[in-house]
């Protein structure tokens, strides 16, 4: 009934311990990731009934990936399976003036072969009421763009809720579709924007800067270009260095502006999959609370994950909650 | 002739290395504690001769932890044994504004089944000089309760000094003893008292705020109440969020209110038994030097336990007064 | 409509890496088991529909201890929390002459604590088809020894497949119970009975040997004392040493006595779990297959399991069948 | 002058430690493979100039690989650098009855995109006078075919001896050449032989069995149907199971049968490379004794490629010699 | 009263895991060792009154080192500290036929620098009844020779008993000194002589073979040089290769020969150390049962030893009695 | 033609990993250093071209550093060998107050044997066209500072670049001549120095300050006394505690003061081998960029350092080029 759908690619990421590069390795830790997945994890973590949508591969690799879905209790009905390898991402994570560097196999994945015709999207959404998809899955393939879009399509019959978090990675888009009308089409099935000046410059073509105001005036013209979006969020990062961010959120839901304050994080644990927690928690919090009060559930959500190794925010809906009520000293929980 | 008595549950401390939960784990690390052999540790460090009584299990797990107090040199003759299980304790260590959580396995361990005719108190004291307890010990059990009054009172009848740290935590006490009962019956058989305004608003029934006026008053307020106790010692933590914590020590000895300088923590490594490396500098210094030098001695002690990871502080003497001495920028020893 | 039941409790299992023993370790790995969960997730690994029924503690620990159990795909809607924490054990892995070691620290813990009040039953039995239950269940505690008797009964007048394993544990047992009459009553609820002439000369008073003439007796007798039992499954372990076993088994169905070739083990990973992982054979076993081929399953599935680390058995169908025909080679899989 | 030339595929390995499978483990090891540079390497150990030629990803995975190959003190000047990325096979490592898995992800890696164009054969042969190769190269793609087979004919032109290892796997061959063609056409460029039956079978379009005669037959079609090959060599493995293999080899060198004793490899480490440990050592033993020893020297080299971990057989010329000589009771090196 | 006295120098021993070789790893496991150390650690894990006398280096690693005594509860009131540094091993593990390797940085360590000044032996020896001394110490310098002869000679003016184990090591007697000169001194000095016909030969100048009748020739004639010695003990090994050894012993007490059964050690963990535990095994054993069960105590003792990883045997005296009373299957210890 | 050549002792360095004692630790990781080396292997990163020369212990701990120095392309045609084992040191690494230890154990290793007849400086200069030492190769011993004295003045005959960092360390400098006789001898024979006010007090024999014109002044008189100099560089780190610090670098080159911004290294990662960092960022600068720039670029992989693990900088022309541009954030790189 109330289920929150996620697609897109589940990826094999693989590090060095702490700040090691690859070439002083010799173990590696591995995690699964993949920014959808993400937020459907997260917000499973917050209690959320949550259905991952996805093709692994057909073999220990896939398993493994799917035992790890599992593990945090998420539908995986409707999980494919494939021939082809799942795809995997090596990172070496940096440390204050040096960034974390990023390698991607993934172009022949299992996920980036899908087309239309593998999903059931009538089974799939049967208990759907919000659906989640990112820039990413478009900008893969094709197939991943078409069957995306075939997912919105009956989303939106169905009424179900679409959060648009249409993040854009030049290194991709290489299958020969202009990312602004791809992009347009998706966004024309969805209710919620959730991304940066960046992104809106890029749908709209304009040119706009970072000020509140210019941020509102962009919101503004998304919302007419758009017409089903009926709200904007946007997440701000102050980067000291790579160990040391500052987060606040801001929005506009077609009649106010909102911002929150800064969450100062001095002690980066893990910066990969903060944005998808933003987004976790701006699902979650739009669902049970007021758009204000949702924007600081995400924000406190978004710099909790700062906190945890790995892809996922693991932080709990009490646990959020503290940090939104301003419990920001560390106490021990006994 | 001098040795110092700790007596206390000695605990298996597992957790994840660095900020991992349990549930992303595969690994854990292991240490032993509890806070009165943590403040023995220490003491053993700086140099004491330091007798740590303990009841421990009859089994592999109890050899280990036998082993380990061995291994720093604690005269451990007057461990006991029992064919109940060692007590256990969970962490999860958080970062930046995530708290630490700790979850305890310990309500039927072998120490929380001690009763007064299992310890010789005669023979356990034969060589002390100063006896150290913590408000844990009477929380567990009527039995923990009665074994460390009756050491007490032997403690005072042989003129030993005696330093109460009567940390009050409220998930214990289950057993139908009033804390304030039970730690008065204690602080009557004390010489020092450690502890902030809490533990003093708890055992006078007052309601003191944190100024330094107020907490002069309180310490004039304990030295009336409990006529053995001579000095009051107080430690202030500041907390940034878990990752980085400001230190600082202030004290009332019946004459002179004295307040340290705040030590900076800016990048915490283990912030379990920070408050037992406060204790043991204050024992060891109020041994060796004057009152105002033995908190900052202790206080510094206490900022170098949470550079290291486990519940002990491995700094000897000369590593703390280095730092009492103002050596903070730390440039390497060769 | 065709699911298995397994009921029990669910441990944290705590070892040093290889050979360590704890006194040398500062490391441990850690993982879940208890005897009826091992038969669980050996049989999902067999792709069979399972739920597992039992109490965990409601604290981060028991949420890791119920990931484990999702992360396999066990059905977990019948899982209760309890405040007591989970039980844990010990394990000290041996080698060659060196036996392997193991301490619990299980008396008190959520699952010792279970009544039949806390268990619904006609709901938890509601798609079952077989029960499958151990001599541990009724030996730690009488609330658990009487919750498991409701279940066994509701099962039998459901018409449910119920395989007893009545492992006899001299350690436990401690709560005013004779063994014997208990694991009597249980008997009379159940089906299948696996286990060897040990159980058996324990319920049924008796002196047999091991050789197959005086088995087939004992199994004789059984049947005859326990008319719902129909067939009697042994395990026939050969120890060379620590690190080096061999298999066999063998039955009597009430018509067949039937004995397997041994399975040579020549280098043991990991020998815990490997009677359930037989259990879990023969429950597969015995719905898919004729009984001797069940027995070959089982025995096949139990030498594989010496092959993991770990509680519990990872192969899955084809890989146990691979073995039944013969490949024993180990060669490649690409 | 004298180099030693290797061409084909670097991939990384990855694997879970002892005998994990994936879906137990958070860590990995990883290492670098593939049957042509692992017979470099090996060679490279006994302290020859040995050159290998390959694609690698020109990533931080392709940087670490190439520190791999000249941390060996690898010729590495012509390696050539590609913007796919490096590929990559995952490891189980069985035990006992439990055979190893592996799954591969190499279908679009850096090498496989290979072309004539990308190699400058005559730089690259300047100083060879030796070239490997094996049936993985030409089984990957089209162009791995043919910038192979340009290099070959170029060795053979300049005089240099050519050894063939055309081991057949079926999983691959996916580009349409037909792969008995392909050998046959690669071997017609060759010297040595270094197969067993089911290759000799497979390029001769035969039905030998496995018996000597039958080797001593089929060795000399071979010879005859490949005028450029003198002699033949076979690795004969018996598998007890997974951990416990017995090793001996075999030669017709268009004059003489020879065949060695067994080695007994009673508790196998690393089972991956040994026969690229047995290529290697026939390559260098050949250049330095007379066949028979020179296969006396390859089994014992294969044999104990068999207890290091990884990929590559680390066994100076030294160690090698001394199990040629009957040491085999592993008395300390001090 | 009852004191073990060893002494010799403690090396930190250094090694990759597993069969890793250096050139493979990033990561060491360390130890400390010394064969000297390893028969009193032993000893004192039987429950034996030990002390080590030795020379520590005054660092941090000293300080470890000392740790580790204390940790077993050794008597370490003798021990000495240097500036010099910590002598240092690194060990290579070898595996079926490839051997082990070691190689020493010991050259100028803190012990080898030791004088007899430094050791105030009437203090050391005030409550030893037993000395072990092995051929190490002597083949080391100058100063240790010495060293060592004043405190045996200062054992048997005390009538303590003196067991020597005169293991000839080629690679060391740097020094300028006869060996067999050198050790005839310190042999008349002992009562107990533990060693192999190689050392028999080196001392008597003789040509025996392995035989037992060869055997006991050479005792008697040991027996006939050196008076003080009244019985003669040997190991034998029997290598099948790196991983698996048997083990059995014999002995001339002066008036009759004995040999004990084959211990078949299949799989062994860790080789070093393993005549150090038939020494301790034997110091223990004739302190406490006739000469043919301390034979037998003593060969299970070095059994076992091959089971646990670093140079020390853990077992208890019932752990070995259990071996020595055939229990040899390795059953659980619950 | 364009070598750059480094001369210097390599040492194994082992410490526990974060931030353990060695008293906490099992496992160590290790990593080999040497001032000298680690700015070798710094401006093999850059993609220079560098010809590392020492001397190395015949032995597998030999092999794997040769190895080491080989996997980052160094020319290793100049190493030779030695009986005497390689020099190892310990370190223990500190955190906020607590300073790092180290403790060497160097005194006897392989290269403090070098003797000037050892190394053939005619071949090994060949092609170089820069020689860059430090002052711990002098401080030794006398056969090391001859040998390199030696090196030195071929390097001038040749026209060659020298650049001294004549860092004081008062621990050695044991043998018996006066440190400011011999750098003298040394800086006569060097064209840039890189060092503070320290260094050039102790050659100057005066008592500058640490101002910019105290800097100033003495960097005249620097130039003044040893005329072969031209450039004088400095490196200012400012010590907030053991993780945080800043650097920033000046210089006179004879016409021009210049001095650059603070970095700001709020999370250090390893503080080892930053000097070394700066000395090779300013050989590689000095041969590409103009003085100020080669300042900046200096400073800029100084900064960098910090957050590597080990004694190398892992930087790139690129990624330092990156921080002198000013992108300080650490932004990912996909």
């Amino acid at each position: 009934m109330n289920q929150i759908i996620t697609f897109g690619e589940v990826m094999m990421r693989l590090s060095p311990s702490g700040n090691r590069k690859f070439i002083q390795a010799s173990h590696l830790e591995f995690y699964f990731g993949g920014t959808e997945l993400n937020v459907g994890l997260s917000i499973a973590h917050f209690g959320g009934n949550v259905k991952h949508i996805t093709c692994l591969s057909d073999d220990f690799i896939g398993d493994t990936a799917l035992s790890y879905l599992n593990k945090f209790d998420l539908d995986t009905t409707a999980v494919i399976r494939s021939k082809r390898p799942l795809g995997v991402y090596f990172l070496e994570v940096g440390a204050v003036m040096r960034p974390s560097s990023i390698s991607y196999n993934r172009s022949h994945s299992a996920f980036s072969e899908i087309e239309p015709s593998m999903v059931n999207w009538d089974a799939a959404l049967e208990n759907g009421s919000w659906f989640h998809w990112t820039g990413i899955t478009p900008a893969l393939t094709k197939g991943s763009f078409e069957t995306l879009k075939e997912g919105l399509k009956l989303a939106r019959e169905k009424g179900m809720q679409v959060s648009a978090d249409p993040t854009y990675r030049s290194g991709l888009w290489n299958y020969g579709v202009d990312p602004k009308d791809a992009l347009t089409e998706l966004l024309h099935c969805s209710t919620v924007f959730i991304g940066g000046i960046n992104e809106m410059n890029e749908v709209l073509g304009t040119n706009f800067g970072y000020s509140n105001d210019e941020f509102i005036e962009a919101s503004k013209l998304i919302i007419e270009k758009f017409p089903s979006i009926v709200k904007v969020f946007d997440k701000i990062r102050t980067s000291i260095n790579s160990s040391w961010h500052k987060i606040r959120a801001r929005m506009w839901n077609g009649k106010k502006f909102y911002e929150t304050q800064d969450f100062d994080i001095t002690h980066i644990v893990d910066r990969i999959g903060t944005g998808d927690a933003f987004a976790a928690g701006l699902i979650y919090g739009l669902q049970h609370f007021k758009d204000t009060k949702s924007m600081e559930f995400a924000s406190a959500a978004c710099a909790l994950k700062h906190t945890y190794v790995g892809d996922v925010n693991y932080a709990t809906i009490d646990e959020v909650m503290r940090i939104v009520e301003g419990n920001l000293t560390g106490r021990f929980n006994r």
